[in-house]
């Protein structure tokens, strides 16, 4: 598929009900549980999305979009929100999430981006110039990975109580070494 | 995490909604696409888990419960939804697999499974003897699969879009050769 702005926003706001629609309520060990040491836990990754509200997507594209001379973007802290969430529910971080992810979309729809506009650049740390579509893009792959990421690190946690079922669930042998 | 029924049925019960909340009123082009030949869409993924109510999980837990001496399961086909939904709409299958999902969770719950009951065995066609909790434990592994495959088909609609930064978003190179 092309990049589409309308049909990244139609995936980015459905993210948030999405993961309160898998997660709301169900018991703590679905919620905390990961794939192995230094992995995401379902909370983790609520939490890991806000921090990507808070400092990622937007503000780099607040970034590309001021046409500063070095339109250079801040480092991501993958692990920001490990101490930021200590004492929080989940209820809470889905709530947040929302309420950051609604804002954002609004603010961006507020831009009324242009298709010259998305041509625009950005440098990022890692791998240089970037441009606004492709930091959109990201954006929404980011989420789908992290959707398939929570229902692989739950699919993990009976992984011994299926049995002889575990050649035929491809998703319990799913990045048996981390990935990300 | 050990089988537990009462965790399982809260995950199961929440999938529909789950994909709904994913799914419903994207462009058809998030909804029909494949990550490659014979593979599934999320419309197909829909129309796969509603054979799974029809013809696989309730099924064969009836056959186990039954305790007759030849428990063995139907073989069960998985392209079954390929013929039997090609006029059907996402909403139509979304709304459809909700109700099925909440009947076979009503009925399970009749049972009042005890214990010793989900130890009771039937026979799969492919590796043999298995019980009822693994085979309870299976339906669970197989939704959270299969959500996390959406989110991934999704996602590689996406691979060109991102640019450079497919290194860092492995769900857009999980799978790459099929593997279910």
């Amino acid at each position: 598929m092309d990049f589409n702005l309308k049909e990244s926003m139609d995936v980015l706001e459905r993210t948030p009900r999405t993961l309160e629609s898998l997660l709301d309520g169900l018991s703590e060990p679905w919620i905390r549980r990961t794939e192995g040491p230094k992995t995401f836990s379902a909370f983790d990754v609520v939490g890991h999305l806000i921090d990507g509200e808070e400092t990622d997507w937007i503000p780099r594209a607040r970034i590309i979009l001021s046409r500063s001379p070095d339109p250079r973007f801040e480092p991501y802290d993958r692990f920001r929100h490990w101490t930021r969430n200590v004492d929080r529910s989940l209820p809470s971080l889905l709530s947040e999430f929302g309420k950051l992810r609604s804002a954002n979309l609004a603010l961006m729809d507020s831009w009324h981006l242009a298709e010259e506009q998305l041509e625009l650049t950005g440098i990022h740390p890692t791998f240089g110039r970037v441009t606004l579509r492709e930091l959109l893009a990201a954006w929404v792959v980011h989420d789908l990975g992290h959707i398939a990421q929570v229902a692989r690190v739950m699919a993990k946690q009976y992984r011994e109580a299926v049995g002889p079922w575990v050649p035929f669930m491809p998703v319990l042998t799913d990045h048996e070494v981390p990935r990300s």
